[in-house]
């Protein structure tokens, strides 16, 4: 059968690397958690440039030792799965390739400077370790919160947006260049800092009518808010009262399928739902 | 009969120009959803002056070819329906005509720099393409929430605009001169950059009691944004529950009535709920 | 009877002045709401420098028009009430004497800029007009739901003025003068700045131990506007739910006790609630 | 008996300082109240250097006073309660401590200004007696509320802090050290005000790629302060439902065990719920 060709150690080190039901599986996913949240720090690090001159050596070796990790780990997790070509194209298997080849390029290539930043990227991995803890329910929960008010949201940012356009249009046309709004596209990038509350103050309107129309903006932004809140709390209030209802289970096993890589199996699951095999 | 009066191929023409619901309107959207934003672009990257002295040749036959179809399309509006008059000087019939003539006004008329920003509010049109999208029922979900709480808005701006013009004389009798508070409209266009919690920073308040008062200004702002997310996201909470009752159905048919002009018809009307006139 | 007593005219004033029932009366308020803003915008105007060197003379005539329509009000409404006293020292009827003397008084004084721009306060007296809106209904909801809330909203302002005080030490111990932190006070200034999501930029931390703070602050800021807001909105939504209730009853009467100067009548009330004296 | 063994002296001391059901523990609460809020104002006073120079004795005596209060009380304290090791190393008896001997310490040590400065965390001795007041209920309202929503707002910052790291990052690869993303831990900071939309203006994005990476972090932040919103307010709505029911009962009693210190006693409770002892 399909299971036995896949041989014991391989099943063994796929449950460790890829799920969070075993004491080694729920281990190797906070090892590598707190080397994912390491490398993004010593990036951070090295970014700053008085640090990085006084520790460049201990700096590098650090990020050597993660790299060789990261490659060793990428390898397991090629050798482990039976389909590895869909791995290496999924997603995941991109950015843990991404994540682990910029040290080896910096050799290779000249300007590795911003090669090194992206590096950061890294963090994205964190996302498939959420499987670890147990937030999952709840973080379920709240995606399929804002999965459903998503339409409603779209909508929003598409009449904010063309909103900002038509406003920043307005002020570009009552404001001129001397109060700093020299374009229409920087114009619109000031309606936005303004009607989203931010409010840099680089650029500040000058006139009499452009602070109007300037102070009208603000209590526009300052009201909209209101949209995105409310559609998101309906949707919440009303999750919650369906909590219970068995249409909307939360799936907190962690387990994904040997074969197919798939996640989000039933509890109490023993075949992929995806492709049948054995979990 | 009144429709035969009306020949075959205006039909044909109304139903590709203004509905969305045959293959030829449904494209006819798309292209023309694609213009509007093209030309948006073209306007704001003139506005940016070493693009504008770069390309200027390139930016001004783009805008040509839009202009052309623009005109074609306004024509063809005006030829397709039965009462060009009451197409002509409605809301979108204005827009349209206002989107069509700048750049033929610019070679009649002198400082055409601000007759050419005015091509941005051709973005108006979108609204109407609207009717495209799929997300129309959600739009208008969204539109009879902020309906129904609309006068509670205008009660809370009410209130906030009494606030920020007492707040903002108190700050100018305060403060005076020095800190930027030269007059009480500005000192109230301060007020209610912080009230909005935007905070330019171009003029902050430097004595003691300014700054105290600023605080309670800050507080408050903080305070009432509680006051129309309240409003809205109760009243979606109510728009949800009653969503299945019929009082409350959405439309989603796209047509127009070819006499005139009337949207919003049943999902399966046959006759214009407006002039009886067969859809 | 007590009724007789005060004669036919004072009656037929006190209706104009003190209710909006009758056409007269509605006519007399939209009179006083246009020239209470009218006398706004002249103080406004008037602390415009360059304005007021241009047109002082104009400034100064309608000033004085609307000073001796507002002294002419203020004795009308003396004589027309039976319990003059009452009213003279009611909060309505001391910003009506505010309102009103800061011209004469500017003869009298020296040093009359403050004084002048008391007259913003005029404003005040819009409250009082707003039975004649029929929003009256909804801000009486609007601030049921605010009233009802008040404890928790107290609660929380008491929460984040302790945490500012604690958080702007922490920051002035960190950060020092060089950043602007110059003292305690100043530093709960910026906290509050910083927590409100307001963000001046007049202060801002300068040391990676305070930009960390500071990071952390506004996470916090941003995280707790959620408290107001949720509070508001639940009472807002359980106050929807209860408007058919008999005891959440609007009141919408606009009529006031010509005897006790008392509102809040009943909508089919004949006497008052107050004092028993005839509406 | 256990309560005879503690005399009666004490267990009076007991009642007036820990409870506050009675006149003298009301009005002890209340002293200790004024004590700690004028304290704190000293901190701050002293802080700011020109009334620290003019009024310093008037400043040392009054902390003079304070701390010999403060002295007295802690050793109160310790006397009346049965199990004093508990105290003094319980938060609160920690607090208590440290509230007190800066102002010893100062003669000892040298470098006292950050000492002195410690003092303002008194503060936090407010929240002990917040028992005094009757909005306990309320802040045990909203206490549960905010705990019910704990995990929910956790996965939000996480969510949150992972998007500043890698938005931070590509702000610091566009941007540069010109416009002030001088690393990237700058770059993050700057990513975090803008994203809380607190928007300060000490760095800007200067390049047009930059400015619009700055619009969509903008956009996100504006849009996803829906979510701890609507957390919160789901909760409170659901938490008001629940009033009525047993199980949501909210604790107003304000004694404390003389045995054991805990609080939270149920209204009617004559014994510990925790050591058994007499109440």
């Amino acid at each position: 059968m399909e299971q036995k060709a896949h041989s014991g150690w391989k099943h063994k080190l796929h449950e460790v690397i890829y799920e969070a039901d075993t004491p080694a599986g729920k281990l190797f996913d906070i090892v590598l958690f707190v080397l994912i949240i390491l490398s993004v720090i010593l990036v951070m690090l090295e970014s700053v440039d008085h640090i990085d001159a006084e520790h460049h050596k201990i700096l590098l070796t650090l990020e050597w030792i993660i790299t060789i990790f990261f490659s060793l780990e990428y390898i397991a997790r090629i050798i482990s799965i039976k389909k590895p070509w869909k791995y290496i194209f999924s997603f995941y298997g991109i950015i843990d390739f991404v994540s682990t080849i910029p040290l080896y390029l910096s050799y290779i290539l000249a300007g590795s400077q911003v090669l090194l930043a992206v590096r950061a990227f890294r963090l994205l991995r964190v996302f498939r370790i959420l499987k670890l803890v147990k937030f999952i329910g709840e973080a379920s929960q709240l995606q399929s919160a804002l999965k459903a008010s998503r339409t409603k949201i779209a909508v929003f940012i598409y009449v904010v947006l063309i909103l900002s356009v038509i406003l920043g249009t307005l002020m570009y046309l009552i404001e001129g260049d001397e109060a700093g709004f020299t374009s229409i596209p920087t114009s619109i990038y000031w309606t936005i800092v303004t009607l989203t509350t931010v409010g840099y103050g680089d650029i500040a309107p000058q006139t009499p009518l452009g602070q109007f129309l300037a102070t009208v903006i603000m209590v526009l932004g300052y009201g909209i808010i209101a949209v995105p809140t409310g559609i998101v709390t309906a949707e919440f209030s009303r999750g919650n009262k369906g909590e219970q209802s068995p249409g909307r289970r939360i799936h907190t096993n962690t387990q994904a399928c040997p074969n197919c890589s798939v996640e989000g199996h039933r509890d109490n699951a023993t075949h992929c739902y995806n492709c049948g095999h054995l979990l």
